[in-house]
């Protein structure tokens, strides 16, 4: 399955369709197998304790994985996410950038799973994992 | 365990604390058992379809939880979340605000696990469902 | 939606599909709503510390989602578990069976969600919780 | 942290504390890092379809982390399993052994954080992907 995308194109289409989140999220790498999104962190993600978000780093989560899924179907994507489950594991500085990778696991015709680990910028130790679902609607 | 807060003091201590999200949510009820808030739903909410983000209603979910697990324990709280399993199961109209109903299933020593469940105002069929776990670090 | 079975028969339904776990469990009732089913609980599904085995729990609550969805669709039922998240909160005893009550929070074309709380029997503090999500392939 | 074991060790560690479980499960391997565990499949395992049962797969994930754990942590181990989220991704043979990789993501004081994906003996697409959360308690 071919991308549908360029990191430039679909970089330039997100900005279109999601205004609200244009300047949160840069994509670092799209692939057959999967996406590396940066979240650019400021005083809206952060949390007292100067960290980020439980909300912030899920919406990094989401958007990575949705990243991955409109690379493969292109413009006529629907997916919606189903479920998700997020272990948030350390703290992380909201002096840095968040970094989600993300694994697609199974890429099925109704189904895509995929599972993604966060980390502060710079750090090896993960500040989250999640597991993804989304379903595609049948097409009409 | 009585509560450490009335539904006004607990607002106004979230507003000291959580600048960021004080025009979001609006605490409903509190009581032993659980906890119900609003969210105030806005554009910064919203994506594409006219229907409300992912990452919104997870923060609704968390701030729900959230506000139970402080009106137990107080202005000491330092519960972090650990774990969020959330299934989206009903596009919400982005027109109606979103209400979360969160009953605490377990207040243990140092884990809390909660149940919730969203709607959008007025309807009875939920548009998400949610657990959450929180941490309460031991204390010194 | 009107059932497709009445308890006496779904049970030997059950039986007839899956020799393997037809001892260990008992359908208390079905609706359209959900289910109850009690695990009967045995030597195998102990583990140390005379309590029951997580797997033992998980399987309890798989079983109980199925017989809701099963009255629901009938003998074609095809459905798969394609997620599970649980949340075990209390040791149980091993001298008790279970009890599972499950809550079906969405019915939709292809997927399935359900909500499932586990006590021994006799004590109204659960066990354990769980959300389980069901695909049902589309009709050929 | 230096391991507890060796797999010889291990394996008669486990056979004395779960008798019911001694002849499903092989440790490959423990590390520092994680843990490899086979599932012997028998016709316990099995479901109709020729494939391998949900709760199996659960118990394969369960144990393959546990023994990651006990390995750091030795005898006096009193992990219990507090959260599981698994995801059933392709169904596998029942004429195949499963094999589960399991890798620690955060090894706290309290809780424990692990990761694993399922696979069919000889095959790359993992049937099954799961994250599981263990409590500690605290030394007296």
């Amino acid at each position: 399955m071919p991308l549908r995308f360029t990191i430039q194109e679909l970089s330039k289409y997100v900005e279109e369709i999601f205004p609200q989140v244009k300047d949160d999220f840069e994509i670092l790498e799209i692939s057959e197998f999967g996406s590396r999104v940066r979240l650019i962190v400021n005083f809206k993600h952060l949390r007292p304790g100067n960290t980020i978000s439980g909300p912030a780093i899920f919406s990094l989560v989401d958007c990575t994985a949705y990243m991955a899924i409109l690379a493969k179907l292109g413009k006529e994507a629907l997916a919606v996410t189903t479920n998700c489950s997020i272990d948030f594991m350390r703290k992380p500085s909201g002096e840095a950038d968040l970094i989600a990778n993300c694994e697609i696991l199974k890429f099925g015709k109704s189904l895509v799973v995929a599972d993604a680990k966060v980390y502060s910028e710079g750090s090896e130790k993960p500040v989250a994992r999640a597991s993804v679902t989304y379903s595609i609607p049948p097409k009409k």
